[in-house]
């Protein structure tokens, strides 16, 4: 990449972000604090992260010369979620540094590819097997058994492009109803909890992770996030090197966030590879004095990583949907509140946040 | 006040400041942080809170046919700076809900007010006479003696309008010197230390305050500020319940910040009121939950105050004029880097702020 070792870029920079909900917004509010302007790109007419930007398009993916005009604007390009068209990423490339790259997106954007590569670093998951046509399911169903959950390889988050499966003609129902599309299946993990690493590898290879939380899930949606988790210090350790492993070998530029199922034999199964900020890494707004949104400005503006280190203790909840009709309730609580400026409170849809913190060191070993 | 005790804001309403500088701006990211949309009112063309906010007008502050637009906008509006016109808020005022009222401005706006104001809730401050003209030079004098500190009535802040004088022929020039403007004289006061209160009266009367920092001034701009200070227990309450007089007697809504001389005896006497977000309380963005900036949203919109605790010791310092040019190497040190996304670094400007945090305690007794 002739850009990917570009001098830092200087505070009153144009930053721009693809993508426009929640996560460009608290990037957008990180970068200012630093003394950027942000451009906001986002199909969406009413992005949420417009109201925060300095500079905002509204226009598709496949736009080339919306994209253009858009590079052109700014003095390097990020983005808040994976499902970016390639592309969308190339025409962007030609003008401007962008930064992760097509590389970190390209595994995350896949699953197959995903756990392939996983694979090939010898980092454990859970066995799959792949499922291309109706002629794979007999296969792959015997292989994995029952109960398994059913995964479309693309375009899967918070649960969409997911079932669980007990018999083979769930297994068929599935692949069907998602319209045949590559997909795997795979073990319903028995898992003990989960947890996630959320770190930043730096243009110049330097790497932080913040302290892993623990995550309790509802109906695939991300309800909970604590710090510290129950890993205990040698699977703390491991996690920080596998997302470590992973961050080296895309040459991964940004914060990243690796999902993990821990086993009741405490084994690490790496689940999902996130190639930007993530819901997991919430609590850094407010437990560490650099959050995960500052540490993603300063990796991909060519800045020295900040220390990782937590104040406080933290538990991060989300706010869902209709919950977001509490506010004033929630105003009354001793805690962060972060509500997203979104306008209508579709059901499963991230509304806001909530962190409490606690002295350091108070929620240990619960 | 027909809108004193209207209903608290909903998230997504848009809230107008009056001001564009960095207490604007963090005041416009404090809001997007609730769900609140922001409305910038500035003359200034290049106003760097203008690259946070959802909507920006670029007018005088004389200009009615834009304060009544901007005022139809927004639905509260609150401001960044106490050198409002009274016309501009009484024509804002009838449109639209503002808070602090015209009061906490009138008293902030003129420091002869002010000192009134002060003695008549028997507050002490330092000793001091009014000059209105040439003939009040030799009284004045005579009654405050060498050395003293000449400061206009009005439009002073970090230094502009004050003089220190030694003779009487001092204080004849410097009243020359500010154009023969209505100013006090008073005593150049001894003290061991300086300090001040941030605190935040609720639309309901609540009042809150943040743990009082210490403040370092060179060449009449802050510095530093260190939480916490040298101020005893008994100290420490004393000056909040100051602050709780002074808001109470304004019936204040929003944040506001008094500064106080400590003197060798340990005596409190308040030096200014400043009826709005204050530089010394800029480390509540790192070591409290919620920020005065926040705080202030809060108050305005008519929600409850939260809990002013901190979770750190902090100590805040400015970045000025030329010293920005720094950042990389700002960047690089374990601390909270802000910078306001100001164009010049001309002497004296405030450029941004960086926060040390230590863990609570270890910075006491000092």
């Amino acid at each position: 990449m002739p850009h990917s070792l570009a001098r830092p870029l200087e505070p009153g920079a144009t930053i721009g972000i693809l993508g426009g909900g929640q996560l460009g917004r608290m990037l957008s509010l990180a970068a200012a604090r630093l003394g950027f302007k942000t451009h906001i790109y986002s199909g969406e007419a009413n992005a949420c992260a417009f109201q925060t930007a300095h500079m905002r398009t509204n226009a598709a993916y496949e736009d080339t010369r919306a994209l253009e005009s858009f590079a052109k604007s700014v003095a390097a390009v990020t983005f808040e979620f994976e499902n970016i068209p390639d592309a969308a990423l190339s025409t962007l490339g030609a003008h401007v540094r962008v930064a992760p790259t097509v590389r970190s997106l390209a595994v995350a954007q896949d699953r197959l590819a995903e756990r392939n590569f996983l694979a090939e670093l010898g980092i454990a998951t859970a066995p799959f097997r792949a499922i291309a046509a109706d002629a794979d399911v007999e296969a792959a169903f015997g292989a994995i058994g029952a109960p398994a959950v059913f995964k479309t390889c693309r375009l899967g988050y918070d649960g969409k492009g997911q079932k669980r499966v007990a018999k083979i003609e769930d297994v068929r129902a599935a692949f069907a109803g998602f319209g045949r599309a590559p997909a795997i299946l795979e073990p319903s993990v028995d898992f003990a909890f989960e947890a996630s690493v959320v770190a930043a590898r730096g243009q110049d290879g330097a790497f932080a992770a913040y302290d892993s939380p623990e995550n309790l899930h509802g109906e695939h949606i991300l309800r909970r996030s604590s710090v510290p988790s129950r890993l205990t210090p040698a699977q703390s350790s491991d996690a920080a090197g596998i997302a470590k492993k992973i961050a080296d070998a895309l040459a991964h530029v940004g914060v990243l966030c690796v999902e993990f199922f821990v086993t009741k034999e405490g084994r690490l199964l790496v689940n999902e590879i996130a190639p930007r900020v993530h819901n997991s890494g919430h609590w850094t707004l407010d437990a560490c004095l650099v959050s995960q949104f500052e540490q993603h400005i300063r990796a991909i503006a060519g800045w020295p990583l900040a220390q990782t280190s937590r104040h406080s203790d933290a538990v991060m909840e989300n706010i869902i949907g209709e919950e977001v009709n509490e506010w004033l309730a929630l105003a009354s609580k001793p805690c962060g509140l972060h509500l997203y400026g979104k306008g209508e409170a579709r059901p499963g849809r991230k509304m806001g946040h909530l962190t409490r913190l606690y002295p350091l060191g108070s929620l240990a070993n619960k």
